[in-house]
């Protein structure tokens, strides 16, 4: 019987995460690497049916004109990943699914990220319509051509400026008045990817904090078409260790006075965030989590600064003043240094493996159960990182004892 | 109706923790303080029919001749904890208490805690029944002097040397048999404690890693009672990282080459600390949480050092190296500074509590329910403390459910 | 023979710093604690003719209406400093103290620290000769009544915004052409002060990075009366750090990557500081220091946020970046946890004891040997510590050597 | 006219630093790489005749059989070091540097040292002058076979176990009478090299803390031949930041209370120095300059511990905790984070450099003006760094003025 293809299409595929999704996919799929950062690898999961790194086929979106190949290599020289005989062995598969990349609209692209851009698919002119039609013909190109089961489209671009939605997106009729409206962007590009895949009945995925597909004329597209899709902001580093730290502090009943974040890194995720406007989103999603699970807002400081010398190792200091008992004040600090794009890659793979079993039982609409991949779950109230564990482990035991 | 009144008997009466627990109560029950670090405060289990802090009559044994107000100033003057305000209100209940302190057999005490005591309630040459036959007088003095509902001991003494058990241990009625033997101690001072509580169905908890209850003579002991039990060793600080911590490298799949951890602190648990023997009770437990989570051993470095200088104040620095996707190497350092009796003596009054509601509940036996609390929960594999601390949760609200 | 008086005028005089000068003098000249913190109580200066705690005489100006005892207890609350006992040893001189403080002028006052005073000597809208004319009465009345042999103005008030110097600044012509201007200021607070003081022949210190004397006009004035200065922005806690590490980065030819220093604190000063204007002012010192020393600029980021828990506990971490041999990169972190009144007090000290030793002298104008006090050294390019400090030394000695 | 030609005879020369050594010079020969980390590269140094780094011909004794190539590709392996193209680039230097480097003689290797070892000289039951005639003879045939101007020894292997000296080690003529006696040797193997090099009248410069030819013998040898001598322990990492540091706590007056250093590494000196005996010679000279600076001994805890996944990563965490103004208690923590062998080859290159130019001028004996690159400088109180650093830069400035 033949191998289940799934698709798995990158908008922003030669950054960071993208780069390293591809390579990671080719390098597992060749047995040049094990599954170490997989949770999907877990006991917990192993078992249910889930695509092997060698059942996905890669294609993207990209503004920048480049190749997997060379953005790895760029990648290798400025944070000292990937070991240059994987890239060597894998210098093939990288060429193929670089050639499955396409360039990008330019419609509603943020400033800063349109600036990073040099490869175009279009005049920034078009409407947004015209650039929802371009990339679903580009998806139903890809889906043609290699023969793909499940299409699982996955934003892992830069983030965007906070977007205001209104009355137009409100509704699908609403939206549908305005897609052909020239002048300011009636949707940022996030949004148009999330349209095309909910268009064809696709998986959507956003690992960013950008609007995508969160809003209610994309839920009421996704619900027609039966569509999967979940979301916002992959918990890579920093804030995964908030949804760890503070349920510690709430259970032991400590007042946390304040909680201080700072974040440095360097890769070009940091070009695009060092935009106060970008970043914004950012700040909002790592600060929220704590309130939410401590029950009250301790006086906080988050900052994302961009130290290009750091390349994609992002480290964070946080500093968390708590008061125990008899008011006692105490401190906890910690630095994480982790490398962004490492640690983001493996939560993408996972999402889309995850979404594929979801697929193969005929599930529609929003994975609840994906919560702990991501900073602000779409339509859960559930931060605490141990409690959105817990509950896709009972995923997985329902499917298997269903399976029984 | 006549208030409950529950006694809380304090072995190491007069040293950071028993003094913080009985200042702390005192200051609760006088309304200078609220109830911030207590577990037993949070909403889910609030309602539960748990003790006041005026409910408590606090006694205890001890090697030191001084006061809870002396050790008090004393703990003010070398950590700057406590309100002079609060020692001076509590003036009076503070000297009840030391009043109803006794001086401690010195029957199987370690030569480096021996060597701390000056106080003296008997020669060191008796023998274990004598000792036990003392403890258990004073205790029965206790109840009757104040009227006590039920009696619970809670050793909150110096950690004491690994004991070697043997077949001595193995049955009451062996047990019996060598009590009465002269030379080398046959049981340690912890469990002098022990047995006299469960002799008398008192409830017996242990804060510290020392042997205390944990022997199947003594199991035996308190199941022929119907005695309630619960130990080992508080989980206040860096251990309690730990067990935060573990879980989320497990859930993540990352693959913890390495775990160091340093403490450094200066109160008198220090002094005994210090000693290699006692050390390597309390770096046993604290290094085996991090090996039972995960499922495999990482290389690992556990230090305790006593730094006159620091007070009471633990400082801890961890440095955890692990490889993510890919096989990359990432760390998270963290550092914890806590006031370390301040950091136990909730714990203490909340586990106080917790066993009072099970005594009520007309319990007996092992609370597996408290494992949250211990660095080395008995008869429990379980250390992830969120597992843990959900079935503190489940236990509440299954009696809440009972009670409607 | 009679003591000399060397009266001691704090501007901002109920702030943490000048609480905790006008405290320690009192508590040093009971003898209730040592000297440490105190470079003039090194061997290599403590045989200068440098005057005693209690040869000091408080008095200056603020703009709250309190005492520097109640600022003293508030202090306490917040962070935890100060001895109760030495608080009430010392009621009576701080008492005298208090009533030797009198109201700011609000003449150039920027709108964050205006907001924060109650305290009036004037209606804001007087002119800045009236200003300087009230200050000098001020000062006159002081040194009368207490017979002060030796007057030095201590600038320990909060940081103002950065002020735009210009050619009324040039010339002391130029200045008293423009000192009956209304409208806006032509000077800043700070400025009257240091008017005042060179008007008289006095010493002026500036222990922050605002303008004080340290313009032209200003110059001028200071040499036709004799008057000693020096400033400016005390080295108290992170910028140290900067101007210890950065010679050895230099000496040992690393290449400085980034230098990343993150600052949260929680006094008053932090409320003046959470105004991007008067903070921009000291992100400045704090950073080119490092680029002064190295040779080079790397990139930087300097934070200073204000976070109310930490009260005056300020909290700096430190990310350095740099290239060893063969270009392999490595990285220092460093989180200094200091009480930020508590270093700079001691500071404030024993510039005066300089000065007073310097005024013994016959000395006149900028203390160039001073610099090792200071952010922002005046008129001295010279950063690192150590050559700083061994020029002071190098001062003492001279001194010590032309006795003999 | 012919190059100079420098000898570089590395004790320990497939060692982490010998083979730094030798890949750094033959990159920086070929021009591939700066001068980064190189204190001789700094303008106060440039100008003086210092040999290039393609003037070095390296050679030395191993007791492992490999070569430059192979340790380079296990380093770069392990710690992510080095860059491929490098190694490619210097294939043929590293493999004529590898065809010089001699077995060791086993006389006096500690126990854990010659486990390593697998490469013999000879068997371990020879004497003493055996030994050492060995070593000169090899020597002699390298300085016959590269025509070299100036040799110079550098001992770069691992730390020896503290040796007690006595009677015999405290004149040549004493020594000699014991060179031939069998059973405990008479003197460890670092010493074999320094007696050898001071025999020939060759430099010997000794980067560890073993004993070398720090003892009244072997300088009456030096001063007979006219030897240049320096040692002992390059000042590396966490001691460089300690005497950074402690000048600074020295000079604000500050009472350092304790001093606690952590440090993990996981290279091949870690598995020599996981052994306690080792171990202890190390804990020594990182212990005591602290001492020497600040005038009294601190509280301390050093401690270094393999841990095996760090590889050549040391990383240090420092904690100090010190009293301020009025007694308040403050800290300063740092963690550095550095790359062993890359730290401790430039000072191996930079002392060879400094060490032939004072060859050049005729010098003779030990260079106290090389302090600043020592743990524990030979026959010098000093250890503060910039205080050695100045002494360094008036050596280079009367030279210079000198050559005027």
């Amino acid at each position: 019987m033949a191998r289940r293809r799934v698709g798995l299409w990158l908008v922003g595929a030669f950054g960071g995460v993208g780069t390293t999704i591809t390579v990671g996919l080719a390098a597992m799929a060749k047995g040049l690497v094990d599954q170490v950062g997989l949770t999907t690898d877990l006991p917990a999961f192993r078992d249910l049916p889930l695509p092997d790194p060698g059942d996905f086929v890669v294609g993207g979106h990209e503004i920048r004109e480049t190749s997997f190949d060379a953005s790895a290599q760029e990648f290798r020289d400025a944070s000292g990943v990937f070991d240059a005989e994987w890239l060597r062995a894998c210098r093939e598969e990288l060429a193929a699914a670089s050639a499955r990349v396409r360039p990008a609209p330019r419609y509603g692209l943020s400033p800063t990220v349109a600036k990073l851009g040099d490869w175009r698919a279009d005049d920034a002119d078009g409407t947004a319509r015209e650039a929802v039609d371009r990339i679903a013909a580009d998806l139903d190109a890809f889906i043609q051509a290699e023969g793909i089961d499940h299409l699982i489209v996955l934003n892992v671009s830069s983030t965007e400026p906070p977007f205001r939605t209104g009355s137009p997106h409100e509704s699908l009729a609403a939206l549908e008045a305005v897609l052909d409206r020239p002048g300011d962007p009636v949707l940022p590009s996030s949004s148009l990817y999330a349209l095309a895949a909910f268009r064809g009945g696709h998986t959507y995925l956003n690992f960013t904090p950008s609007l995508g597909g969160s809003f209610p004329a994309a839920h009421e597209l996704a619900a027609k078409t039966g569509s999967l899709y979940g979301g916002k902001d992959g918990k890579t580093g920093e804030t995964l260790m908030k949804t760890v730290l503070a349920p510690m502090f709430a259970h032991r009943n400590f007042k946390v006075m304040s909680w201080v974040g700072h974040n440095i890194f360097g890769n070009r995720d940091g070009v695009v965030l060092d935009d106060p406007h970008n970043k914004s989103s950012k700040v909002e999603t790592k600060d929220k989590v704590i309130t939410e699970i401590l029950g009250y807002k301790p006086a906080s400081v988050v900052s994302i600064e961009y130290v290009p010398d750091m390349g994609d190792w992002k480290t964070a200091w946080d500093h968390i003043h708590f008061k125990g008992f008899l008011g006692t004040k105490m401190a906890l600090q910690f630095t994480w240094q982790g490398c962004d794009s490492l640690l983001a890659a493996p939560l993408g793979v996972d999402l889309a493996r995850f979404a594929d079993v979801e697929k193969q039982r005929g599930g529609k609409g929003l994975m609840l159960h994906l919560s702990c991949f991501f900073k602000g779950p779409e339509g859960d109230p559930e931060n605490d990182f141990f409690k959105q564990f817990a509950r896709l482990e009972a995923y997985a035991a329902a499917i298997k004892a269903g399976a029984k």
